[in-house]
């Protein structure tokens, strides 16, 4: 159970560039980053387009005002020249602008932590995945909710054999937030994300279903995919080419079949997202809606609700845990499990501490660039007519 | 609301053939047909393809013993030198015997009511169609719980524009018992369902999807599909070619797109059908889980929960309500719904009551051939490798 | 599993007293009754105190015009001049009558089935019962929802000691239906439940209340009631003396303790009864909302779910399942179970079928005292300022 | 909406006594008071019992060692001589020392945020007010999940008059974790909580439901209580005379009535707390389980269920929100907003903010002396035979 003692010597130096008072996540990073104060300290900011914005908000999270900056560029200069400059820094604006600010930052010899979907194209997060390594640097990527507690107890089960062979993987990320135009038009969080030279390739794919394609990762760690097809559709046309609701179908190898839904035209749903494996011997499901419930179903006997913080999970889970049973934990405690776990691993690095890093579970830049690459995968075959294509 | 009162002038004379003492479903029929005895009045069965266990039943449900045949020829041969011989016939044999019974009777001048998947082949349905309206007589399918009255709500609500233009229909039918083989062996009222000879070219899509195909066509009478395809799997391979698992997405005329699941290797899961109709504006949603209740989501407002036999539900809804508010109504009632209408509609047949034919609503020859139809449609679509087809 | 096949020899002659086209109760006592067939006909009526309304309803239920009589004294008189006369009657005209009829049904040497609250005093019940054990009648009353499959398991699993010991009974049956005066105005069907002179000493402890306490005595038949306190309101003035909510606290033998709350000024709630049973070790919890789940909870292990009709129940629940797993019961098949049971017991007394009387659970004349008695001694405490009294 | 930005001058200097690494509740106190280090920041500690263990753990969330203090009297001693000494303590011990370590931090001069029940007697708690007042210093009381947005939705929804004149008020916080005794017996965290001597004279009527209670009272802030009978069970037996059961029933003034279920032998329950309020047209209903959710139930219209971070909802909820619908909230984001608020309260008085102080709606001390006064009650007529009381 986690409770706020440090898990790394001291806290890093951390700056996030982007994120700023507009901004809709940026509150979950910070919140992530700094919910104890012994696994980040927040040193320096570069939030926002509009630099006078960006340095009022640094000031008004407290920070010191020399430390905001007009830029990324500024940043990753000014801070270069401090004994106490920082040693990783949260990517946290949109799509068109991580890959640029990531190859930066690493450049400048700093670990990364950048929003999801990571980059256009795998060619580039193989890029980064190679600089990363060169330079011995840790690149982490915020699948948020990725970091509950429950998940860890579903890959635990699905690897003791509680659900017997994994024949059926159900994916869901939907919401109804843009089923009307109004949403791209008004919000600055929201206009860029339909604008294909930011955004990239896609929309609802990239913006939210590589949530649930990396949780469905997370807890099936061995289950490539082999082929896969996707539909998508542009319910609001000013969004064409990019896709507002997907249908993607998915063949793994082995014989286990699988689907994604992802939408953000499900009108009045304020469900997002889930996931259910089904085995030839029970399934398991979760869903980020009521995420301390964990229900796990075997064919012929009483279904089962598993609660997160009991003393019956695995002990994986229950590291994780920070509330207790009783107490609801939602996305805040996602996020600040992966930042923590970011944290961990940077600090790793930093003391050539290599078991850990072989064996901490993160969201790492594999993590990313697998995004990337199912995205990439899902576009090739809509834009082929919506036909089966090898995974590549 | 149904209280009992004859909707009719007498109750017709009716008989059955299959559902005898081993079947699953002839317990519904019988409910459904005999719930108030205003609609009809068992006369005579063949209910067994052992004659004497299929006499002893009927003895058993106070059939006369003279009219228990040993089988559906000799019920219609012998029925037809009776004055007061039976006037309708409930089909609820294996599925590879509708045809020809169905046929048989409608020769004989008997109306129809038969078990879904109504036959094997459109041009089966398409004759069969013919030859009921050259005799004039009616063919209902027992899409058993398309009678419940929120489906009528559902229907009201979208003709209204309710939800706006319609862009996606989402619909499942899902459960886990046929999670391993020993179901196929060792039950009779399950072997057959995996035997193409018997069930016809498919399991599941037959078996359970055409009950959500007909719901979604109950609710969406004018959203007709363009191209589908279907991935359909075998995990219990004993059951190839016979599909355990299958994956529709389809094209609506339009614009519109859909889903549907159809799985009995859903370990564990309890859950039968569902469908939710996406709008621009909101989105309805009903699950034969919970049938009592219909989610309205419009987007941006408080998610509604709208009751059944409430005041303020459409009339085309309360007409149907039996036990009203407070009282769950489940399967039973849906049951008896349809087949006080089929009784509507074979009387409205014998009095020459052309209105009631042309307004009323319910599972007709059209409903079963449409069924058969999108089976056929899925099945052309999975063995072609699972790619897109135009819908014929 | 019930699949409509008799359980006595031949179905009793039945008659039906009030329930008539404006009752909403009287559907589900015919629907109860004649869902098979095989267990009651019914032959004769006296629906209403409007006698040719009454008539006319019974010729569109099907009966014979001369069968259908004007009231109950007719009734019970031109019966007993027929070979085949009633053997049973049901009685569901309000409160005030039930008296009246069933003692003159029962000296008419006829089986009484009757409406909850059985009479006004437990010394009338005790009355009753001593002359229906003297004639050898039964008296069955109707606790609808009594009949479910699941409560059978619940039973069986507290006697199996699969929670421990008793600590506490949750009871609640509430609804919103009478939240504002209207309904006492001008539905005829409601009108008379807040007549102290037609509906007896109390509104929702007798016409709701006493149906979830005898599901109460129903699963926990060795837990008699050693002092209780009520507390009851008439939020809408002209319904006093008579309570539109009550919340009762319950002492049983052995220190176990218990609440019941019933209301039908319970705004918007559609929920009506529930029971939770806790015990030393875990807990069992139904609702009639969504019948066929059973909560079984036992502490420091995930959370279960039981559903009717599977396998893994208590033969006692088995016994009494129609639809099966998966397919949605509800009041209608719990109705259907009650009445069958009355015919098995009513058979079973004809034939002088002891062990079948001594052995058979259903809702008898006792069950029938015991709500009048706690109802007696829940407005005694009432009555005397909510204050504790001595059960009598 | 919250986002991190400072809502006072500067982060208030803060200290904690109690809520060491054993303790339960410590790490709740410090997620809520740091979470965006705009509003507090952790100075200071006395951590534990154990003065060893104490100081290490204060070293290992990265406080300076000098201030890791061996008990709060060093700590008031030492940081009283510092010039950036502590301006705010809160006390997380056991409910035993609550009084004599708030009457020794006021004296000091410094702010007190205290764990609940606050004190043993309504007379400690009027002289604390007092001497809070004399020296112009804060009090807030950690009714944890109080701080929830959709309580303050709740409140304004009373307000205007949506559910009309309040009939009823049915509140429960239950749980099963003491079902057994073993919890007394090995944790240390819960050993103390069934001592009279450290406890107080109540276990769950001041542990768990003073929480329930004070919901009551935010959204229900004109409703005094008339009359209240209270009847307690130790159903372990050791734990006498302090109860695990609780059941309340409530007059308020005005004729309005309610309950109270508390407990912590609800075997098997995760459930905790709910409150609903009956109007004379709608109802309102919140559980701790689904935070998310405000179910609003207007008699004889759709249910509504309203979720967080909705622009339909109130301002004062709107205000409160950190996360955005779709994103689950818990009882992190509730203790944030509470310490929040005793942040902007402290700041207030310190800046002799008159206005602020006279509006800002959060848990004062006149909210710990309500819930001292209420347990009082609860226990005067427990202990007189469970009968009715005046409210004192």
């Amino acid at each position: 159970m986690l409770n706020g003692e440090r898990k790394i010597p001291r806290p890093l130096r951390w700056a996030i560039i982007g994120g700023g008072s507009l901004s809709q996540v940026g509150y979950k990073h910070r919140s992530g980053a700094l919910r104890d104060n012994t696994a980040f300290q927040l040193v320096a900011s570069a939030f926002d387009i509009d630099a006078v914005r960006g340095r009022q908000f640094g000031v008004n999270l407290g920070l010191a005002p020399a430390r905001c900056y007009d830029n990324y560029q500024q940043l990753l200069e000014e801070e270069a020249k401090r004994e106490d400059g920082v040693e990783v820094v949260t990517v946290a604006t949109p799509n068109g602008t991580h890959y640029e600010i990531t190859r930066a930052a690493l450049t400048a010899g700093i670990h990364v932590i950048c929003e999801k979907p990571l980059f256009f194209t795998t060619a580039e997060a193989r890029e980064i995945k190679a600089l990363a390594e060169q330079k011995g640097l840790i690149v982490g990527v915020t699948y948020g909710f990725s970091g509950h507690p429950l998940l860890m107890q579903m890959r635990a089960m699905i690897a003791k054999g509680d659900i017997g062979e994994v024949r059926m993987v159900e994916l869901q990320y939907t919401h109804g937030f843009s089923a009307n135009e109004s949403a791209d038009k008004f919000s600055e969080a929201q206009k860029w994300r339909v604008d294909p030279k930011i955004a990239g390739p896609s929309f609802v794919l990239g913006d939210i279903a590589t949530h649930t394609f990396y949780i469905s990762q997370l807890v099936l760690p061995d289950l490539p995919i082999k082929t896969l097809l996707c539909d998508r559709q542009s319910f609001i046309p000013s969004r064409a080419p990019l896709e507002d609701n997907a249908m993607v179908l998915m063949h793994y190898q082995g014989g286990a079949v699988g689907r994604m839904w992802a939408s953000s035209i499900n009108a009045g749903s304020m469900d997002s997202q889930s996931i259910r494996v089904i085995g030839s011997r029970a399934s398991l499901e979760w869903s980020d809606y009521n995420p301390g419930e964990l229900k796990y179903e075997v064919q012929g006997q009483p279904n089962q609700i598993l609660h997160h913080g009991m003393p019956y999970l695995d002990e994986s889970a229950l590291a994780d845990e920070r509330l207790g049973a009783l107490h609801t934990e939602g996305l805040a405690e996602s996020w600040a499990n992966i930042y923590l776990k970011f944290a961990i691993a940077i600090s790793a690095s930093q003391r050539g501490d290599r078991q850990t890093l072989e064996t901490l579970i993160y969201p790492d830049i594999n993590a990313g660039l697998e995004g990337v690459r199912w995205i990439e995968n899902c576009v090739r075959s809509a834009d082929n007519g919506a036909t089966w294509v090898t995974y590549e």
